[in-house]
């Protein structure tokens, strides 16, 4: 585990790693391994690109002998084959949950749930920024920054503070209570943007053009394709703990679209390199009716994104303007998947059914992907009878005014058997 | 993994395992392995017996070839060598951090965080829950229970919902919003009782004899010597993790102080039993100064414990009637150890600074130790040469208002360059 970085890195960052350099998604115009996320040439969105050649070398027993995180998966990964290049809080190796009752609940032969919420600061965003800002300080950054839902905000924060960095989170000033305080006890700077997340996103892709953030890594902008790579854990994860083998359908749910983008890549990937066996998974992609940009776009069959105000309650998905939209679109569309956008009162339904048949407490993101799930089964488009993954990616303790009105005692005594016993507590 | 119990155990409570009964701490009278709490004789605690010739066959590499969770350390529990025993949410093997940025801070050697927040329910209560709930299935109990500050009733109710059973849990009634809604959401019963935890309790005692509540096991009142021995695998999770050795000094937070008890048990075990090589740990108790009954009575140089009426922001370690603090002041003196209690201004202030050293967010209980720690540095009691590992029991996001005036954003913006630049965001 590395708590402090080293400031001089001894090794470059892609050394000892399968990454040659930054694709375009669009053009496919190559690039170093450098800081940068957008195309030249097009505009388009850059990602890391691989030695095939390299990836088919790594094995199974390679990856089960490494630690109990993500840095298992180094080896597939652009940077942190060497513990001491790792910035991280080590997240990874979430519990992959057998949800006998929900499955029951839902009438489905086999469901699992990949909760990781379980993760460090509790959401799948510790990943992205273990992968994100190990490759910033070999890229010679010395502060770390985002532009955040929240969650993001939370993570970034907290690899600061272990690692000594300074940082400076960006979020929208209306988040739930939980993420502000969460984002603000590690003790960066935290910025309350009076705005939406997007009015957020492209401050901060402002400021990285200016000399005063010339050294500050924005994990999801100047440094975003190392940080998408980290999403990819979250596929690799699923396939290993199932016996290194691919779940037929999974639902995820969407801000970007990146997360989905990635895991389905990972899938892909996996197959290709001859970790896991060919197989196609179904990629079902969940959002809130309170900001369904991405979903819109599927259900009316294009995969040009109409950007849209974010509300309701799910605000980590509420991105309204997602970058990885026509990729995630893409993803289930070329898989026999699909997408499906539920209300809010359906996400505290969803929340609450999670958290009774499975003991996991999900923040709203969950409730979403349980709700996405139910919709998605009753009108068909998923099979029962496959074995399916949903993905858990927050934390409920993040989100509890979304539920608070919903749940709390179901009984309220004097502390006496007879007030017990008024109160029809003995009648079991 | 089990996700629900099998109504009729196929081996009895004890079989295979090194347990061979409950033995009264006060008269060492010896009992089977029963659903007892209490000694028939002098009404002293009893607690789980062990065959010493057993427990000294466990290997090290029998233990480190087991599950990633507590069950590794099946072989020196009651319940749990074989996975179908287990009714469990499977936590444990949580993050030992070294803490190097808070040591420095501290002027210390060599420090340690043991986070016991990763847990599934978020606090260490899910180790006890784990080891109680399977041993009540084998004792024949349907439905689980608890008297609870709090963390104990989220990890009742979220086991219960995980493996099928209903749940009773009662909790007093002003505590924080995280504790209730989190305890609620899991949809068993959940009793808000308007008056202490010591309250609480006694309603919960006077429950266990009543009809109604035969086939109920409260985890920690009727079936209370199954549930104090989860407490042991945080003691020998740190000295496995360090490598099996044991380490210098601990600091361990206390509300009945069975935790702290048995976390010192399985340090002088795993050495009795050449699990480790034998060494004295000296132990630290660390309470509030609103709740401080076990720490008074140590100072005041007895072991006879004054109820107290608690007060003070830290809820959980809030038992103002501790059961097992003679056994803790024994644990502390008899190891060279001692104790400490610190404000609520003290706690909020550990809690900040073991997060932006660390980025580790504790409940208040975690503020406790830290700031205990800092003061028996302080006093000089505590050694800063030696190496020490201090424990953080539960999840910050749980105590939110207790720091919530302390911190937040340092800065609002509208989302313009301009307004960014004149809040001074841009001399960083
Ligand atoms: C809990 C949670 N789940 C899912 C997502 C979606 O991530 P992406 O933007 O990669 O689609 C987010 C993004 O903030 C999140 O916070
Ligand atoms: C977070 C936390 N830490 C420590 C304790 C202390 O446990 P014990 O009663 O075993 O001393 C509790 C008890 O509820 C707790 O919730
Ligand atoms: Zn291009
Ligand atoms: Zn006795």
């Amino acid at each position: 585990m590395s708590n402090t970085h080293s400031a001089t890195p001894v090794r470059e960052l892609g050394a000892d790693s399968p990454a040659k350099g930054l694709i375009c998604r669009n053009c496919n115009a190559t690039y170093d391994l450098i800081a940068q996320h957008a195309c030249w040439q097009c505009f388009g969105p850059l990602e890391v690109d691989y030695d095939q050649a390299e990836l088919a070398k790594v094995t199974r027993e390679q990856i089960e002998a490494g630690p109990q995180n993500i840095w298992r998966y180094a080896p597939l990964l652009p940077v942190g084959v060497h513990p001491e290049d790792r910035v991280s809080l080590n997240p990874g190796l979430t519990p992959l949950i057998d949800a006998k009752n929900l499955a029951k609940a839902l009438g489905m032969r086999k469901l699992w749930v990949k909760d990781d919420s379980a993760n460090p600061t509790h959401s799948f965003k510790d990943r992205v920024v273990s992968t994100a800002v190990s490759a910033a300080i070999k890229l010679g950054f010395d502060r770390f920054a985002c532009a955040s839902t929240g969650n993001l905000a939370n993570s970034v924060a907290a690899h600061a503070a272990r690692a000594g960095v300074p940082s400076i989170v960006f979020i929208p000033h209306d988040l739930e209570p939980g993420k502000i305080v969460q984002s603000a006890i590690y003790g960066g700077k935290l910025v309350a943007v009076q705005g939406s997340y997007d009015d957020v996103n492209r401050l901060c892709s402002e400021l990285t053009e200016t000399d005063d953030f010339e050294t500050t890594a924005f994990v999801n902008v100047n440094i975003r394709p190392y940080y998408a790579e980290g999403s990819k854990t979250l596929g690799y994860e699923v396939a290993e703990q199932l016996g290194w083998r691919l779940p037929e359908q999974v639902v995820v749910p969407m801000a970007s679209g990146e997360l989905l983008t990635k895991i389905h890549k990972a899938f892909e990937e996996s197959a290709e390199i001859g970790l896991t066996e060919p197989g196609k998974v179904r990629v079902f992609g969940a959002q809130s009716a309170g900001c369904s940009p991405i979903a819109d776009a599927f259900a009316e069959g294009t995969d040009v994104i109409t950007p849209v105000k974010p509300t309701g309650i799910a605000k980590s998905l509420n991105i309204g303007d997602p970058a990885a939209g026509p990729y995630a679109i893409e993803a289930c569309r070329s898989t026999g998947g699909g997408m499906a956008k539920v209300t809010d009162d359906e996400i505290r339904e969803g929340v609450r059914l999670l958290a009774a048949t499975t003991g996991v407490f999900a923040e709203t993101a969950g409730g979403v992907v349980v709700a996405t799930l139910r919709k998605l089964l009753e009108s068909g488009q998923l099979d029962p009878e496959a074995e399916t993954v949903i993905y858990n990616t927050g934390e409920g303790l993040k989100t509890l005014d979304a539920v608070s009105s919903l749940v709390g005692p179901t009984h309220t005594v004097k502390p006496s058997l007879k007030a017990a016993k008024e109160a029809g507590l003995l009648e079991s």
